[in-house]
């Protein structure tokens, strides 16, 4: 029995092909197979770490950055900082409810995207992912460059090197999701819980000294870094407390990558999404309170947290130290936020068909490896151009949440009503997700509706208060990117429709094969292809092309002797050119093909040894296979010829 | 009779095939066919304005940097300047006897390359070409940073734009000799004559102030940008002498051109470069004594000739602007000569295949385009490195010239050796030339030898005093270049041997033909392959790598329906790898091959009709082409779907 006719036999051995050892099983560890995949999931402790760094770091830029924008009002005006926290606050305890909902609802992970392409359809959800897409990349900037800020402050002879130092950090931070979920959950868990230590230690102290009396002011702080005094407008309110909600955007986080969990992955994500407001409320206020109390002054030389700290510590101690290095910690590592999510969200737009279906592949490492070094390559090229300055990236930032979280909520309120008009007991499965009927769904309904409103006004004073600082780059590009988006599912859908076997092809039957072979002189590739050309047909018609008449008289003589009769045409080229004569011929005979031909173009084509050689030769063979396979009926062959 | 079995038939009105209308029309002009070619000679006056503006312009800074070097001993050492200008001058009578010679002897154009190749051999031949091309770039580079230096001077407000000044007349230098050489004669013989006739006006204007005693001294000369005097020692001289050769580097440049003259081409081309040399040492005589005389010093701010000129004409009026913008504008044309020069040297050498073949090509306008196009790429790239400064380039340059003019001339001391020592009357051609016996041949040959004597000494005079201020690169380049020209021919001749057919080719009979057909679906695109596969074989495998189990069961049940019984192997990858197994399975396939078989890979290829959808997609095909192509017994064939 021939191998062949049981081709399958010969492979037994190698059907565990695992790539060889390289540079990069080294970087990002060795091949995981497509069977460990459900392996790859985390419990509470270690999700907390992974999902909530972008929330928990923002607590070292968000109050600053609010204050920054009240200071234009004069020192007096930061206390205003107090109550818009506790309206972020608020808002961060509506967003929590309102997910947790959607947590249970959507257990295989619902993110702004999912909940609004199953209610609300498909120009939504784009809108929603395009701008989750947005804030992600935003989220690796803002957090990269703010602790590479805080580095800096402690380390001013860094500071020309900041740029690179961004991106060399967001290369580690590819690196090591590359390697996987799990390994980065772990990697990431200590700074994220030593950061949280550190910072409730310091609020109690902080309180402790507060109400005992013996909280101080802080020493020699920085000036206020104000020209001319503005008045306290509303508009200024609202800029500072749009500033603010950047605090805020991390807690879509856990609802997008609920699948990560552990088994039940709703209730383990759900606990962990309501103990991350917890806590990012409760530093929220007590930084805020603690900040305004002890007089620090928002400022570009020194951070609003590390006048606090050092405040509270009497001085840059030990104390002061590890509490500013975990703080740099971990706004570097809120970037993992990012690199959990980015890569989930466009593998899942992806399938959809509305972004390259490559982000759907997993690497070696069971990851999807093109959305983690996508996202690294865009982040840096944004930390590049402008400069790691967390005050440039800021106006960009959060718009794009807070359209997707009202989005979000807008679909599972409109989910929460078609559920209330479900009769008792149905399930009905829409879009692959369940939608069973739920009594209290007025109720539910409402928070959810409520969450929409209090977001999408977030939205609105964003874009208003911010445009001209930066947000109206992001106005523009959301739609510019769901164009795109569009486009390319256009691109898929109609590719599918016409490869579709529905659309009954007819079985062609070539009877004739007519062979066509470009050759530029006569040689043992020529001959190889020849050699070949006559197996498929004995309609075979060699064409030269002549640019030097002696050159093209020497193929004429050598084809009289080596040519074993086949049929030599030599078409004049005055203008010196090579595609554009064969072409028209091609085209010629392609015009007068019968209903049953078809034109097989065989290239002969040397291959040298060395890579580098390949620009000392024309390559005339790569431009016409480009240009021939754009015509019908015309089926190129490659007859490779070796030169060792 | 069919159209195929009379193909040229068909043919008859398209053999003069023109290429459209495009931008390149519109740039360069309306394409010229081969046989124009002979009517693109140019008359003596041309060819003086074409081939001379290198070596013309360099009166406007050959003087001032000799002067540069001297002016490190006090402005009494200037004086030093007259002895070394003349030395200069011998040299360059000592470099035209010698290079006439040449240009009779090598009637079909005989720069050092060719020189040295006929009668040294390969090697110094090499080291001449590559010394040459290093010298027309560097010729480019210092012409147009001179140029655009004269320009600054006069309109300081472009000084910020240099670099983009410089580089923009590069193009435009290229577009109009792409071209060709005719039009660009004509382009350049206005301003060479116009700059003649301004420079002997106040030449002669000058002469006569001094001999009727009314030649002024400069008013408010530039500082001598001096810190400590130096002695003058030996070694200063030599360094001022090295500096001010560069006024003499362009005298090769009608040698390497003689066939762009019209008939005779010898003569033509001989009587040229003696007006030529005659022109250059009296402009470098008199403007090198008259700024002498007038108290010139050499400096960054203004240039000598600046200088020079408002002292003649008493201060900045017309004369002073038409002068000066005529030095400007042939300082930038001089980059011309090496325009006209560089490709068709580079051509040559690619013709004795030490340069990619490419460079052979002429473009629709009968000039070597590619050339053109390398050498305004390289220049352009100089210029922005050195940031358009003259006296950084200055120390690379020159080297190369004295190194191939010490090659050509000891070439041809050989040759007249060698004709000398042929029987009377006798002609013996070698390698392509003609060498006749020459009774005169003892006094040529000491012409040419003298000649070799002296350059040799100034390029190992340059190569020390200039060491350390860059000549060490060009030192260094030179080896480099030729070893890679050594590569590329090593290639080109072992790639002929390898398809020669004097290595009896072996007919090879294919018996059987294997066909592999990957596919990842079942669809339309792979039914056509199907259908294609299924002329050129019987024995037809199908082979679908699986890497989502899911998919597998759905390529193997649409091949159950579609498949038309030919036989589906699949491949498991749980790696989710694609190439991989796919090699693997044809490298097994590949061992167990008979002498009289082949495999035919047919690969399914859907073209989408906009190119950017090719970015939606894996393109493993390429991937797979690419690989394959380096496996023997293997032919590759793509069969295209259009989607419409």
């Amino acid at each position: 029995m021939s191998v062949l006719e049981n081709p399958t036999n010969i492979f037994e051995e190698a059907s565990n092909h695992k790539p060889k050892k390289t540079l990069q099983t080294w970087l990002i560890g060795r091949p995981l197979a497509t069977a460990d995949a459900p392996h790859q999931t985390i419990g509470k402790l270690v999700g907390l770490a992974v999902f909530s760094s972008d929330a928990m770091s923002s607590v070292a830029y968000g109050p600053q950055e609010m204050m920054l924008i009240l200071a234009v009002a004069g020192v007096s005006a930061l206390h205003l900082a107090l109550p818009l926290v506790m309206g972020i606050v608020l808002l961060l305890v509506i967003l929590t409810f309102s997910y947790e909902q959607t947590i249970h609802a959507y257990p295989g992970g619902g993110g702004a995207y999912i909940v609004a392409r199953d209610n609300l359809g498909e120009l939504p959800s784009q809108v929603a992912g395009s701008a989750l897409l947005t804030d992600y990349i935003l989220t690796v900037a803002v957090s990269i460059s703010s602790g590479v800020a805080q580095l800096v402050s402690a380390f001013p002879m860094l500071y020309p090197y900041r740029v690179v130092l961004a991106v060399a950090m967001i290369m580690m931070i590819m690196i090591i999701n590359l390697r996987g979920v799990k390994e980065s959950g772990i990697t990431f868990a200590i700074p994220t819980y030593f950061f949280l230590v550190m910072m409730f230690l310091t609020m109690i102290i902080g309180f402790v000294q507060y109400f005992s009396g013996t909280l101080g002011t802080v020493a020699a702080p920085p000036q206020l870094e104000v020209d001319v005094l503005q008045p306290i407008s509303l508009f200024l309110i609202l800029r500072a407390f749009a500033n603010g909600t950047s605090s805020i955007t991390g807690v879509e986080a856990i609802s997008n990558g609920v699948t990560a969990f552990k088994e039940p992955h709703s209730k383990n994500a759900g606990q962990t999404l309501i103990w991350m407001s917890g806590i990012l409320g409760t530093l929220l206020l007590a930084i805020t309170f603690l900040s305004i109390k002890v007089g620090a002054i928002p400022s570009e030389s020194e951070t609003v947290i590390s006048q606090l700290i050092r405040t509270i510590y009497n001085g840059r101690g030990l104390l002061y130290i590890l509490n500013i290095s975990a703080t740099t910690v971990i706004l570097i590592m809120a970037a993992n936020t990012a690199f959990a999510d980015f890569p989930r969200l466009s593998a899942l737009q992806a399938r959809d068909g509305f972004l390259p279906r490559q982000l759907t592949f997993r690497g070696s490492r069971l990851v999807y490896s093109g959305g983690i070094v996508l996202l690294a390559i865009i982040a840096s090229l944004l930390v590049i151009s402008f400069k790691a300055s967390v005050t440039s990236l800021i106006p960009l930032y959060a718009i794009g949440v807070f359209l997707s979280f009202t989005l979000s909520q807008t679909g599972m309120a409109r989910r929460w009503w078609k559920s209330g008009h479900l009769a008792h007991d149905a399930e009905v499965v829409e879009r692959g997700s369940v939608l069973r009927f739920d009594k209290g769904w007025v109720h539910k309904m409402i928070i959810n509706g409520f969450g929409a409103l209090c977001t999408a006004v977030v939205a609105v004073i964003f874009a208003v208060t911010k445009f001209k600082d930066g947000a109206w780059v992001i106005i523009i590009l959301i739609p510019v990117l769901v164009t795109i988006f569009f486009q390319i599912n256009h691109h898929y859908t109609h590719l599918a429709e016409q490869l579709s076997l529905e659309n009954l092809p007819r079985k062609k039957i070539f009877k004739r094969n007519r062979v066509i072979m470009p050759i530029s002189g006569v040689h043992n590739g020529t001959l190889a292809g020849l050699h070949f050309a006559s197996t498929l047909s004995d309609d075979i018609t060699v064409v030269h092309i002549s640019i030097d008449p002696e050159e093209t008289a020497k193929v004429k003589a050598k084809w009289e002797r080596w040519g074993e009769g086949y049929r030599l045409v030599v078409l004049d080229s005055p203008y010196r050119l090579f595609l554009e004569p064969l072409l028209e011929y091609i085209d010629k005979i392609s015009a007068i093909l019968g209903p049953n031909e078809i034109i097989t173009l065989v290239v002969p084509q040397f291959i040298p040894k060395h890579w580098w050689t390949r620009f000392l030769h024309m390559r005339t063979a790569d431009s016409l296979r480009q240009v021939l396979l754009q015509r019908k009926n015309i089926v190129i062959t490659e007859v490779p010829y070796q030169i060792d």
